[in-house]
């Protein structure tokens, strides 16, 4: 099974600055992981040419699935086509495809073409154009040898609109990643721990296991256990996760009695 | 007026997978920004002593505050501090100042020293301990050099609780950021966009305006304008943000009338 790895750039001084908080990264990571990409690494730049040209080429150099979020609106500081042109060394160049999607956009709404809406119809060469349904900029998605490259805007309803239609193109066929979780109560993290510790060796990095403190470590303690794993096909992942959580509520209940 | 740069560093595989929304780096991210940083980059990484120890590296070579949360428990993925230590050069070893907070929080709860508790108590070399009110894994407080490293836990509640404790500590003297914004509504973002460019080009990098659409490109459309500048002292940037939000309100009556 060939695991691909994937990596996530949110771009925007907003976030830097805590002033929006990033529901975009945990959308996105959620899709790729179950497309079958192992999520390893997110970056967050600020709206700044360097900045994302930077992000693009290191997440480039160790990804084969890139995603970039925001930087794509009309206004002076939506850069990361540039960013992604400079990064990869490609041109910008006139989408007419592109430019139909604009017009189309605009018209509904009787607003002329301004410099900074047709700004929107330039795009890397060689993109291939992803509709936005419910707002302006359009997305591209990009094949860079082996690797993809995908850029959407930041607002979340046009980013989730526009992931979904894409899904078919950016799954990683034939690796299936399933996970589980249970919740145990009366056991603290820090006892079961040392179990956790023994399986995740004995299972040699196919199996992952997670664990996650309810309410905090005091007198009604409790934690979380996620159990997943990635295989070749969906039924093989099912039968490991199921396995291996049966072993852990044996564990829960003797610890507890 | 001193400038300094801070990254943002997110520990852990549940943000990667999507599973938790990353409020913790929203909140740093606030706390850095109001204490006179500029944030300008943040990475997330999976629980691996390779990837944390490659963003702590990373980060300190183009910031004067890096400031990782997650990692610090009592699980085997629990590795940030060996990182930390892995990535500036400096041996872990036990500190009594960190045991005696772990010993008063287990013993409260009646519980044993266990090996994977008594973990906690090892830091970096010349670590300041930063004390958990709310939970058990204690934090640190490293200066490198002309740096400063600090290292929070994951659990919201307890991040939020120890980064109280230290703001003073953090403070970078000098610096003052402010921020105003205003909403408009009745017009775009792309047609306010020419206005906001002049403007930003005029001040010369002194001041930031962003617009974040509301309601969409639709037809009731609306604006959030955000003003924010930095300096010296907090009776400056006032009056700086004021003047600017003036001129641009006056930008809007024009294009609305």
């Amino acid at each position: 099974m060939a695991v691909k790895r994937s990596t996530i750039i949110t771009i925007g001084n907003e976030i830097l600055k805590g002033r929006t908080i990033n529901t975009n990264f945990a959308k996105i990571g959620k899709v790729l992981t179950f497309s079958g990409y192992e999520v390893f690494r997110g970056f967050v730049v600020d709206d700044s040419l360097e900045s994302i040209s930077w992000a693009i080429r290191s997440a480039l150099e160790v990804s084969d699935m890139v995603v970039t979020t925001g930087g794509l609106g009309p206004t002076f500081d939506d850069m990361t086509l540039k960013g992604v042109s400079s990064a990869i060394g490609r041109e910008m160049i006139y989408s007419e495809e592109a430019m139909e999607q604009l017009k189309g956009w605009y018209s509904h709404l009787n607003l002329e073409m301004t410099p900074e809406r047709k700004k929107m119809a330039y795009v890397p060469e060689g993109s291939e154009i992803i509709e936005n349904p419910v707002g302006a900029a359009p997305g591209i998605l990009l094949r860079i040898d082996q690797k993809m490259l995908v850029s959407l805007p930041g607002v979340p309803a046009e980013m989730e609109a526009m992931l979904d239609l894409i899904l078919d193109r950016i799954k990683n066929p034939g690796s299936y990643y399933l996970e589980k979780s249970t919740k145990f109560y009366g056991i603290m993290e820090s006892t079961f721990a040392p179990y956790v510790n023994e399986i995740m060796k004995r299972e040699n990095g196919l199996v992952y296991i997670k664990s996650h403190p309810l309410n905090r470590e005091n007198n009604f303690p409790g934690i979380e256990i996620e159990v997943s794993a990635r295989s070749e096909s969906q039924e093989r992942a099912e039968q490991t996760v199921d396995s291996i959580m049966n072993e852990l509520t044996e564990v829960a209940k003797k610890l507890k009695s």
